[in-house]
């Protein structure tokens, strides 16, 4: 979770939404805050009074982004928030989410996280029909498909818009008078129903007086003292308002497969969310019991690295019988503006963000257990500093399989020719980060950990087996490219024929 | 252009761009910095370095929106800026100009001074097909209309996005690779072409190796030392890239009617301005001599209300002979952050921004010339002040005819409810402001100062003959309030049975 | 007051106090608009409440330093307040003022305005008795003498500090419960006092129910409607509390000579104040008048530079009959942070806060009229110009005589190097500035203006006569240059025997 | 660590200093990141080239404080800098330290960690002579004592200014040529020695080419790559210029007690740092090893509060056999901004910083280790999050003794009326916060943990036995209340005949 930057992936987007609350701006500025893990570059919160949609973004953390006063000129019962990870300043402002916007079917927010993989077709195709983007985002792609007009009801045309999109997408759409909840088909990344007693009735489900609640992770529903009623299902739209819920799922019934990201219960979900009703920090101890299993070693002690390797390293303490010791520490004070070391004095960065306690490792052989290898710096710089204490050895040990393929669901992993793994053997990553031996968990042994079927989860990142199959040779281009090329990317598509000309 | 808050109109915008000059943002900054006076709520430049176009906005004067820093990230030789006044605060960041679009023909950016007289029809339109609209601007429905791929050439897909719009526009329009002028067919808002050498051959225009320039008003060529080539005829659409100067005229040979708004002349454009290659300031001082020889009055004292009728004083001077003294002084640092007086302390607010000097008054008989009445307010405390100097008389002249009607065509006059003209006699207008005596300019003398025909102009506010004639009772509507409920109104227009249902 | 950066003398401070009043904090903040003129740095009030003391400085004008939240915070009936001008950035904060001390007599704040002669051998003495310095400001100084506790009443203690004071100094200074306003025995610096009727009995001057008020300029008095009593005396100092007004005047009936400024008069008061019950407007109208009589000439129109020479211009045109024109026109939107032109684009400079109305001018004679030359920068542009636009003739008129000596009592006037009359004829100023004729209006002529005998004046800045004798060859040292400086010239004043070892 | 509100002890400052290095501002701010834990509301660092000193201070994180061009602003080759824990806003800048002042001996900086208790008498003295104070921190009366010019060495000068000092002072004083570190008799508050190599021979301590470095912990020696060197002592003062090391200790070969904080072991300073050449967390390992034997307990899980109880709860693990787990999760996200909640949806508090694993405790019988129990909310809070998450039993395990007596020596504890175990039983206590038992770790097993002996320490939060007798109630009030009335205190030492008369 530290250490080099960019050597962890990033997550892309947090989803929180409440219909039927009076105060719904400020239960989704919490429920935000325990999904900033899930992006920490924007935050942005669109509220409905039933009539008027009223919006509220900016760059930076929840708590950065949103004061009483902004959170006092967002009155409303309905509400959709979304925290988002970008790659650069503040320019990018106008890709923060929620998107709002005004069409023949009313005022529509939206939030979405995941990554469509037919989005650079998809938005050619709007283009040729006369479509302006004022947004890199593939979100607006689907604020474009929805804005058609049709004598369908709104269920209808959601329908019609998720049989047009390709990959992963969790989406809380938000109109003046209903919050709607959608995951792909595939159901890659997570999102959840829960429901809290709304302490006014005149906005709250008539049904049942509840607030409704959705959320990226339940971590969000314990929060605000939220009870979690089940999982939005794979391929399923569930419509929320006054009447109640109403739920389609157009998939229901085919033999649609499933790619859960079993990365969320490695690595990305908070240790304290529940996934598929399983927790994920009892998960996660069981990939470090695991791996203990697989991977087992004569040592002294296990250390995890904080916070990533924490509940695997127990785990790992646990079935292999070896002390367990803090031995890193973290400095809980670093923020975002953190300056890099000038030339003279390089080399901190390592130790600003983690210390060693050098007294709990000298002269002992030590087992490190983290999450994840990327591109191998952190976990180098992490042996030599053990090294340098006096470890007499250093055993690594990673809680999932080597990583070997880019996300093309909505993580940022680093492209192929960064992947450690995907260029070295495993032979050569033990040496390049000097360790004394290294041990990763077998795909199997990570999969029996979360109890599911292996045809549950989306294992892409290891396997290279993409389930959703990638529409184009420039999808893959444009996903593991930068997007901010997008448009000329885009004009590949169109024969140049059709470019009519200036004059 | 002080005193009681809003007693002035308000002007919509300001334009200003460059093409073929290597510092094109640099030159934009300094253009929009002499239009700052027609817009001083957010400022825009967009630049294309021939491949890419970016964008920085902001709240604010020039000034404050720009530095070093934004401006070097802005390279490129072609340029569009944009200054604006708006109703509310920073949640109208996504209405400051100019808008940039992604579409099938490339990058667009566009900024408008105006207003459309047939936007609600035209938007509703719109989203009956499909478009969304991000904004509450009705610049964004000519992006819209813009957008729409067809077989046509650019020259003519703006031609017959022309044929659509109804009301008052001033254009320029950006690609990647060229600038567009374009004025609306009756030539309401002012637009003019200068030119200076480039000192980049390869970025100018190839035939003669000059950067061109648009602007609102002649004193932004002025301050870049750029020469003046003439106006943008109304209904000209001009296009300028590499290959030279490309203009087409749809209205050309038509009887289309001109009506060049007349109140620039009189408030609006800078002194040291042009129009229709007339000194602004001297019509000015033509309109003091016209009222000095309409109203006559024997007087010690031509005093003007700076620094709105500096000039019209001066002429009331030189016509009538009575000597001229500023004895109002302005408070150069007056900023937009003046907060207004605790209920204890209330009535400073007229003094914070003008203080009279009072021995040049005392026991005189005063004229006072200003170029507006609208409230009525401001006139009656100027007049106040004056008598509590001890003036024994005070005599009050306006440069133009009584305002009676609001504008359509960008203008942002109060409501005919609000202005005085329009509901009340003069006399009753004296005695309110309690001058001894009080002269309009008459439409013909206004006219006449000018030396240009009365066909030339739009004299709606004066005379309630609007010359585009106003396409609806909603558009006059949505024209008289606040565009904030402009989706309600929209929803009017569309027959309820043609809503979808929800499920 | 325009033109190239620093071409102008800067003011050094404005002075505002209220005793008696419930919206003390308030009416300082109208009270330090009106003196925004006379420092643009930094800005700042003290209040008292009877009890504690509490301050709300800042850098920047005094609209951008207050708001409602900072004023409401600022409870009390007594209030000091300043604004300064200075010549870094945020880092001089510390030396914004009041300054505000606990000693033995207790809170203190102190607002300053002027220069005292004998600063750096005051500084060093104290020092030397173990006084620490937290700014480089020598209001510091003051405090420090005051802050001696001595069985003296505390007039009898200000008697002893001004006894040991040389230079300029008018000084507000507040404690728990009373306000005290001081002027140096030369009188250097105005100040005067003026009244309101207090809203609330229990905080007013018992005796009477008024308010009371200390101003550097009466349009500060004028702007919250307070009526003038009377000025300061030089050598006087004035203590209110609510018992009454308490005045002694050390130098009452002594030889004592007097030296008021006489460029307040000529530039730096603003014109609707009066000083010596003299209207400034006024005297500069009959500069301008004696100047034409000094300096006649042929000419078509009289042209101010706005708005420094707005009223002697019009008192020109008033003797001579020359036809007045404002052919210049300020840009009233440049703020603070307008940035200087790239090398391609040089030169904008000038145009961007004048521009020239060319018609008013083409191919006539005209006289500029300005307030000053100092180092014959701006002059030479204007003139520039004036030829560019076609002007036939260009004749300067100077509304007093040339400056020639540093001014040693609190205006930041360049050194005597940059000072054009200091190193140069006036023929060889007329052939740098390009004029057709140059004329400074005479020492007697600029006297006679005011109306007043010349004993009353500072005349130094003209003559190198300083009135107050200068102590030290450091002190003048000290004074020409900045004061950053400050502890090394110190360090020369004490014997290098003193300086304690380290060890 | 989190939790209510002010329910943990804050620390009040962080000192780290350099001298003979080129890049002393740089190291500073690493320096004061590795010690941000000790202070979060201000920042400040001061840097001498050998003739200016150069000051940045400003409220907030040090990486809110500083960012790349505000260090490039601080050239030079020693440098001193602070982190601060205060109670209010920003108008509390003037008391963020280093102060730095202007006096006889040239400019001097001063850091402070601790609390004077004979600040009030020595202030109401200095005032008495005469003395100004601009701040209300306790380091300004240091700096008064300082300046006093002698015929003395700065060495001999700094034994009298501490012999007249009470109470607890660990220093870093910085001279345009020289740093020192002092440490007060009793050795209160941490400060150690380190080295590194000077990449410049010339700024270097000339015999050995190091810089030089203090600081309140080694972990900020640790992430500069420095080596420690040893701890100054109790009663040292060592003033660091280019010529080496200079000592003295007066009180060396005195019966001096010593009275190092013991809390700095439980609970302040970092685990990765030495205290007494021993590792906090090897310390912290051993009081939960202590706290194990003494009060056993049945259980079946661990669990430490983050991240105040992580060694302590590993060390009670260790002893007891009982499993240990994470089952508490921080939010590191966390800001100082987070909003309360409404009234609607209060007690969102505990669970926004700390979230619950309730898989981990379901069913089970958990003992929890904390370090300290303040105002008993916190504690109660988790209690009651564990019985709601399903835990069969709860165990509370303190690993210090009760805290019973405000510090006087700079920690701010609540009074002694808010410390709930001065005012109830242990068996009360237990009942509050709703544990099936409570254990706090004995005085002696807290002492014998450290492995030195009880001499060595200060305990009077525990004991009531303040090795330093406080010299007057009034020192005793002032410590119990806050600061902010200190001048009207002060006044109760002057006797009211000395007040001299106003008139």
């Amino acid at each position: 979770m530290d250490g080099v930057p960019n050597d962890y992936p990033k997550h892309y987007c947090g989803l929180f939404g409440v219909f039927g609350h009076p105060n719904a701006a400020d239960l989704t500025y919490y429920g935000l805050y325990a999904l900033q893990h899930r992006g920490q570059e924007s935050a942005g919160i669109t509220v409905s009074d039933g009539v008027d949609l009223r919006t509220h973004k900016g760059m930076g953390l929840v708590g950065q982004v949103f004061d009483k006063t902004t959170l006092r000129a967002l009155p409303g019962h309905i509400a959709v928030g979304h925290v988002r990870y970008s790659t650069t300043g503040s320019s990018n402002l106008k890709n923060a989410q929620p998107l709002v916007v005004d069409c023949a079917c009313g005022q529509i927010a939206i939030a979405h996280n995941g990554n469509l993989t037919n989005a650079a077709r998809l938005r050619a195709e709007l283009e040729m029909q006369g479509s302006i983007f004022q947004t890199t985002s593939d979100s607006e792609i689907i604020l474009h498909l929805l804005a058609r007009p049709s004598p369908q009801s709104r269920l209808q045309t959601l329908e019609s818009v998720m049989s047009r999109l390709q990959g992963a997408y969790s989406l809380i759409i938000m109109g003046e008078e209903e919050l709607i909840g959608i995951r792909d088909p595939f159901g890659f990344r997570p999102l959840v129903l829960g429901r809290l007693k709304s302490p006014d009735d005149s906005v709250a489900v008539a049904s049942d007086g509840y607030a409704y609640v959705l959320a990226s992770e339940t971590c969000a529903l314990d929060l605000i003292h939220a009870e979690y009623v089940r999982d939005i299902a794979a391929g399923e739209i569930l419509l929320i308002n006054r009447q109640g819920l109403h739920s389609v799922n157009p998939w229901a019934g085919s033999q649609q497969p499933r790619a859960f990201c079993i990365f969320e219960f490695v690595y990305f979900a908070r240790p304290d969310s529940d996934l598929f009703e399983r927790n994920v920090a009892q998960v996660r101890i069981n990939l470090g019991r695991a791996l203990a299993r697989e991977h087992p070693v004569e040592a002294d002690l296990v250390i995890p690295v904080p916070d990533s390797g924490n509940w695997a390293a127990l785990g790992f303490h646990q079935e292999s019988g070896i002390p367990f010791g803090n031995a890193f520490v973290r400095n809980h004070y670093i923020g975002r503006t953190f300056l890099q070391p000038s030339q003279l004095i390089r080399d901190f960065g390592v130790r600003v963000k983690l210390n060693l306690i050098r007294e709990m490792v000298s002269g002992k052989r030590v087992v490190v257990v983290d999450d994840s290898i990327v591109r191998g710096t952190t976990a180098r710089a992490r042996v030599t500093t053990l090294r340098e204490a006096g470890a007499k050895e250093v055993h690594m040990r990673v809680s999932c399989p080597p990583h070997r393929w880019p996300c093309a669901y909505g993580i940022d992993f680093p492209t192929r020719k960064e992947l450690m793994a995907a260029n070295s053997s495993l032979e050569e990553i033990r040496e390049y980060i000097g360790a004394d031996s290294l041990g990763y968990l077998s795909l199997e042994g990570m999969i029996r950990a979360t109890g599911l079927p292996a045809s549950e989860f989306c294992t892409a990142c290891y396997t290279g087996r993409y389930p959703s199959p990638l529409e184009s040779e420039l999808d893959k281009f444009v996903m593991e490219q930068q997007r901010s090329r997008y448009r000329r990317s885009v004009a590949d598509l169109v024969p140049p024929a059709t470019q009519p000309p200036l004059l």
